[in-house]
This record gives structure tokens, sequence and C-alpha cells, in this order.
């Protein structure tokens, strides 16, 4: 095997002792450098420890930097991965740092390297977990259009019931224009109520109790919906087919057919 | 087939390929015209881009208003569409706009034109969510008993409790109303939870603890009733035809048809 | 039919039209009268139409008064009414009106009036409704250990975090005492999030975080117990067994067996 | 039996009487002290209370205390007793309030007492509870995975989102840093609501509306999986014993048992 299958077994694969390896590094190098860019933003430790955090931020920019060099070399079709998912935020997670090296006002940028976290959904590969998100990935991916479906009904409540509580409270209250009246009628059928926008009138209290109370039902599709993809996937995943008399429905531990008592393969 | 029947077919139906895009256009305008009333609700907006919202409006409405009357036209019984549910948010969707030019009171009723939003359920007929809706529908529908008799008991449970806390809290305190305690406790009992009224009493805690915990057992109720009922009409969804009497709806595991007794394949 | 007989069947059951009469009429005199306490405790309404808000809620109590006694001469057993829970239900509807006669202090326990609603619950016989509260009752019913364990839990998970919260932010803060802080942890792990009382330093701030991402976990406990318990309960009801093969899983509509083809009873 | 013997059945046993009485006295002294460490945390009572608080509190102390050596005395393995997980929080139910003689700053430590009521866990054996916290338990074990990697999601998108409403609310608004943006994510995505921070620019509203629906999808996703687990667990639990292998676990239909073949009566 050539130096460079050995690098792409070694970075984008995890079945050998290296690959193993390489991925749990990476893994608490992205969190730490995560950790550091959230501590960085607060203003009294970044006036204390702001040069441990400057010279532990160019560390890891400069080993992901390796570490994508390393990838492009590695990997077979290296346009392909550059402007792939991963490609796009492995570059997103190094450059902000070089660019603040050049345009001051660049700073602001900075926060753009939270989004290396999101390299870590590529160690989802780890064998340990690969069968569980697999599970809930399968389910919420055949249940998308049934939560498009959702999604067009709840924006269109939104709405309406927002240009309704603009209409009942009038342009002086704090519901001072539809897209307001939308942004709280998100907030309460999501049942976060933040609080900041609340109903005056007895009308606008009225309408917002039975939104909150349609919003029972609201809330309960998409966990419906949830909930029935994930038992059929889990069901599909958990099922062996007895060769006797091809019935399904077997536990995971079963030796023999349930229906005609026959070994299972 | 004549042309009223052609115009039937475009807008009313969507299985040629004018009917399609009939359709997709008519998406568009709705989705466009009610960003339109969204924004020109905004003062700033309306100060900067008043001119453009007014022509802009006028144009969707004078096109809806067409449409209209080509419903009218097309349709075999006018009278049954022109008071049918639809029919009745296509007119909704216009007159306010001719109402404002004769009326200059009726400027605020300008936002009832936001109702039009409501002509995009028309579009589920759009293959794609055809069937995916019709789960979602025919699990609500198949549940508004069980979730008739869930409110009667969520209502009692408010307005019990919201009468206590006005016992307990008092006319001083923000319950300052039977009404307005029943406003607190579906605030409550929905986890929405504002905060605008909050008890203060000792007393007052302990119940409103009690109605919160209680309202854990509540919410799970909708979600459970959902949840069977969706996985009900999922399953009769997903099972073969008879070859004999072409019915649908059996078990998975069934060998013979449940309305005609043939064997199935 | 006895005179008396005839009465009991037309109070207590509703299989006879002026049995079901009777209820309709019931249910509408408790919810008028209902809305009128819960009007006459707005203070702008009880000025105006205090006179007749009170003339109203004579004629109302007059009436229940009437339909009590009826009820205990009617029914076998009057002591085991009387003490039964819609005996003193019924009994508590009526007697805060009396009170209010003859001593001037009792006016704020004409809100005790409210629990009248209660007695909507025994309007559940109402034919159509019957099977559907079955359902839900049994469901709740027999997950009663289940939420019960889960109750639990979640007191000593509530008690546990809001003493912690009091070490935390201290007895200078909003957290001033240990039942302040169990308070805060109902509010914040049922999701109802008021606002009223929140943390302020870092560590309490985390403490908060962890705690809510648990509730994800926690809510949906009791959810995931009813919705089974729904399902069972909902799939018992449903099922019919083949007399042939034994088998059960028929759909309701089923003339002939899945499993073996016999036409089902 | 000896008398250690004895001593160990009844504290660490439920099946005799003496064990149930055991039970069922340290049930209701640990919630009655539990109760007095709250109370004693309110000013205003321990001004009053203080010494009866003080009197109550070291008699329960001296009560746990001799519990505890006689625990130590009945097992036969102390070692081991003593630092599990039950041995740690009898040890932390007690040495505070003797710590707090010596030191005086150890007064605040004094809520550390609170944690006794951990202890309370220990009771399920008590045999009703037993097969119900069974059946929850299992659930949530065999959820474990599915639910880290959904945790590990809920995570990412926090920070991710923290972080993008830090750069759009800029650090002069009450999103003055990132954690305080992972904080204000978590009080949204989870439904909570808070309300103390707030998005103040249309942007930062904007992307909350969208964070909130996205946590409908969210906050049905442990729901799902927390009801097919309990689901699954609880269908196990209700079915039948193999009379060959005296295996559990069957199927409702099965004929055979799955382990050793045998037929099933």
């Amino acid at each position: 095997m050539s130096f460079r299958n050995k690098l792409y077994q070694i970075i984008f694969e995890a079945e050998t002792v290296e690959g193993k390896l390489f991925d749990v590094i990476l893994l608490w190098s992205i969190i730490f450098s995560v950790i550091i860019v959230c501590l960085e933003s607060v203003k009294a430790y970044k006036l204390t420890y702001g040069n441990v955090f400057f010279y532990l931020e160019w560390i890891f920019t400069i080993l992901f930097s390796i570490e994508y060099i390393i990838r492009i070399y590695a990997v077979e079709k290296p346009l392909k991965y550059i402007f792939s998912f991963y490609g796009l935020v492995d570059l997103f997670s190094i450059v902000p740092s070089f660019f603040s090296l050049y345009f001051h006002g660049a700073q602001s940028l900075l926060v753009i390297r939270a989004i290396r976290l999101l390299r870590v959904f590529r160690l989802f590969k780890l064998t340990r977990f690969m069968g569980e998100s697999d599970v809930l990935f399968k389910a919420l991916k055949s249940s998308r259009f049934k939560i498009t479906v959702f999604l067009i009904c709840v924006m269109t409540i939104a709405l309406t019931s927002g240009a309704l509580m603009y209409l009942i409270e009038g342009p002086e209250s704090s519901f001072s224009s539809i897209p307001k009246g939308v942004y709280w009628s998100i907030v309460t059928m999501t049942t976060v109520g933040y609080g900041d926008i609340v109903p005056q009138t007895d009308l606008g209290k009225a309408l917002a109790s039975f939104l909150m109370i349609a919003g029972y039902g609201i809330i309960a599709v998409p966990t419906g919906i949830v909930s029935v993809e994930i038992a059929k996937v889990s069901n599909a995943q958990n099922t062996r087919t007895c060769k006797n008399c091809l019935i399904e429905g077997h536990r995971n531990e079963a030796k023999y057919c349930w229906s005609c008592g026959a070994k299972l393969a």
C-alpha cells in the first residue's frame, strides 16, 4: 500500500488503530479549540488571558491547516473533496484566522471559526454510534415530506394569527407590524414564550389562549410523525426472516422461529 | 373539449402541464403578495417604499380579481364555488383593496388580505405532498373526538385552577379577575410561560408548581393520541391491494383479504 | 314505571329523549352560569352589570337547588349520592350563594361556584364521547404506577437542583431559599420558563443549561408512557378473535380472517 | 439465622414484615428531614423556628448515623458498601451536620443534606413499583446511545446558533459573548424561553424564529426514541414464559420459544 493510501486510511477511515487514534485526537482538538473560541469572546477573559488564547488559537489553526493540506493530498479527487460539505467546513475553520492577519476589520469574522464544531459530525463514523445515528437520520429523512406539509401549515397559522393580532392590538402596541406579530405567533406556538411581546387587550388574550391550546395539537404532530418513523426504521433494522415459513419479527437474540419453531440461521 | 372545460382543467386541476404551471405561478404570486402585505405594515418600510408597495399590491389585486372571475366562469356551479371555503377566501383576498378606495377608514382592513395565504392549502393537490398531507389530515380527523374530550378536560382544569389562583392571590394582585386567572392557567399548562402574570404568594407558587407538573401528563395526552392515529393511518396506507376486490388496508402478515376472504398474493 | 323511576331515568340516564334533553339543558345552564361567575369577577363588568349578574346567578342557584333536591328524591340511596364525588360537587355549586346571604365576609367564597364546571364531566355519558373518553381514562389509569415513579424522580431532581442553585447563586439572589430554588427547577424542567427567577452567575447558567437539556429527556418519558398505553388500550378495543384459528388483530370492518380466510362472526 | 443476618434482611431487603416497616419509616424520616432542610433555608422561618429546626435536625442526624453504622455492621463487605453510590449518599447525608459543629463557615454546606432525598430511590425495591420503574430504566438505558447522538447534535446546533447570534446582535447587546449566546440557544431550543435574553434586531428575530421552528422537530426526536423503547420493553415484559427453558420475551402470537424452539402452551 502506497504512503498516500496509508494516509487516506488514517484520516478518512476508522478501521485501523492509527485511524481511530487520529479520530480521537482530532475530536479533542476540535472541542478544545472551540472552547477557546467561546472563551475568547468573553471580554473579561480576553483582557486577562488574551495572549494565551492567541497562541493556542494559532497552534490549532496551523494543525488544522496541515490536516487540510494532507486531506487534499491523500484524497483521490481533491476538487470533489474541496467543494464537498465537509471540505468547505474544514476550509472555513482555518480561513478566518489568516484573514484577521491582513484585515483589521476581520476580527469579528473570527466567530465563524465556531463552525469547526460541525466537523465533529464526521466522527459519527466511529463504530459504536454508527447504527444509532443511522436510525435517527433515516427516520428524519423518511419523514421529511410530512414535516414539510406540517411546516407549511404552521407558517400559515403563524402568519394569519400574527396579522390578526396586529389588527386587534393595533400598531401602537408592541405588535407594531405584521412581522412582529408573526414572530410572537412563532414564540407562542412553539411554547417558548419569552414574554417580550405579550397581548394587552382582552380580545388579544382570548386569541392568544386559543392559539396556545391549538399549539397543543400542533406540537403533537411532529412528535407523532417522528415516533412512527423511528418505530418503523428501528423495527426494520431488528428483523430477520425465518427461512422455513418466511415470517418476520424475531428478537435479536432469537435462535428459533416463534411461528414454526425452525432453527434460525 | 370546450374552452371552458380547458380553463377548468388548468385552474382547478393539476394533471396537465398547463395546470401545473398555473399552480406554481399562483403559489409564488400568493407568497410574494403576502410578503408585500407584511412589509407594508412596517412603518419604516412604508415611508420609504410606500409607492412601490401600492403599485405592486394593485397588480396582484387585479391579477387575483381576473383569476376569481375566470374561476366563476369556468366552474359548473358558480354559486356553490362562491360560497365554498376557498371561494370566500378568494373573495376576501381582493375585496379589502377595492374597499380602501372608497372608505378612508378601511385602511386597517387591508391586513385581512393576509388570509390569502390560506389559498396555499389548495395547492396541496400538487402530487408529491398529496399522500403525506392525507396521512396527517386523516390522523387528525380520526382523533377529533378524543381531542375534544381532552380539550374539555383542559378547559375545566384551566377554569378551576384560574378561579383558585384568583382566590389565593387576591384581586389586588396581577390575578385581578377569574378570566385573567384562566389566561394564566392556559399560559402555564401549555408550557408557554410568558411571565407577564406570575404567582407572588407561597401558596400560589405551590399551586403553580402542581399545575406545571400536572401539565407534564396533560401535554403527553394529545401527543399520544396523534402518534397512535398516525401509526394506524400510516400502517393502513403501506399495505397491499387484494387482487379480487381491490380493497386496501391489509396487515403486513395477512394471508387472506379481510373483505372478501380471497388469498392474497 | 313509578314517577320516581321516571325522574331517575331522566336525570341520571341519557337513553330516553327526555333524558338527553335534560342533559343538554343542564350542560348549557352550567356553562352559562360559569361564564357569569367569571364575568362577575371582573371589576368593570361588576360595576356596570352587577344587578343583572345578581338576578341571573340566583335564577341558576334556585334551578340547581331544585335539581339537587330532585336528585336526592329520585335516587335509591340518597346518602350514597350525597357523599359521592358528584353529590359534593352539586352541593358546593349552590351552597356559597346561600352562605353569602347570611355572612358578609363570604363574598369571596362565591368563586367556589366555579367548580360547578366539574359537573360537565358527568355528561361524558352522552353517547358519542363514551368510547373516546374511556380510551383516555383507561390509558391514564393503567399508566398511573409508571407516572408515579416518574414524578418521584422529577421531584428528586427538582429538589436536588433547587438546593444546588440556592448554594451557587447565594441567599442574596432571587434564589433566596431552597423552596424558591425548587419552584425555579419545576418552572425550568417543565419548560414553562416564566423568567421571574433566572440564574445570574455563570455557574448557575451552566447548571440551568444542563437541567434544561436533561428536561428534554424527562419530558419525553410521560409522553412515551401515555403513547404506549393509548396504543395498547386502543388496540385492545379494536380487536376481534377469529373462531377458526383464534388469531387477533382484525380491522373493525373485516369480514374474513387475515390469517386463515375463515368468515368472521 | 444470626442476628447480623436478621439485621441485613430488615435493612437491605423488603420481603419480611419488619423489612417493609423499616422501609416505610425510613421513607417518611427522609421526606420529613428534607422538608426541614428546605424550610430552614427560608429566612423568616429560621428566625422564628430556628431552635425547633436545630433539634429536629440533630434527631434525624443521629438516627441516620445509627442507621449508617448498622448498615456497615450488617453488610458482608463493608468497604464495598461504603464506596458504593448509596453508601456515599448515606455518608453525605449526615457528615455536613457534624462538620458544622467544628467549622463556622461550614453553615452553607448544610444544604448538601438535601441530597439525602436520593436515598428514596433505594426504596423503589418496594414491591409495587419494582416492575414499573424497571420498564422506565430499561427503556432509558437501551436508548442511551441514540440519546447521546441526539445530544451531540443539539450541542452543535446550540453552539453554532449561539455564535451566529453573537455575530448578529453584537457584543453591545445582551448577547455579549458566545457562551451567553449558547445559553440563549439552549433556553430557546428547549422551549423554556425565560425572556431574560431576547433578540432585538430583525435579523436576530428571524434566526430565533427559525431556531424555534427547528426546535419543534428537535424536541420530537427524544420523545420518539423513548416512546419506541418503552413500547419495546413493555411488550417484552407482557409475554409468556417458556415451560421448557423458562425464558421470557415471546411475542403475543408466538407458538414456539425463540430460545429453545419448544412449543409454547
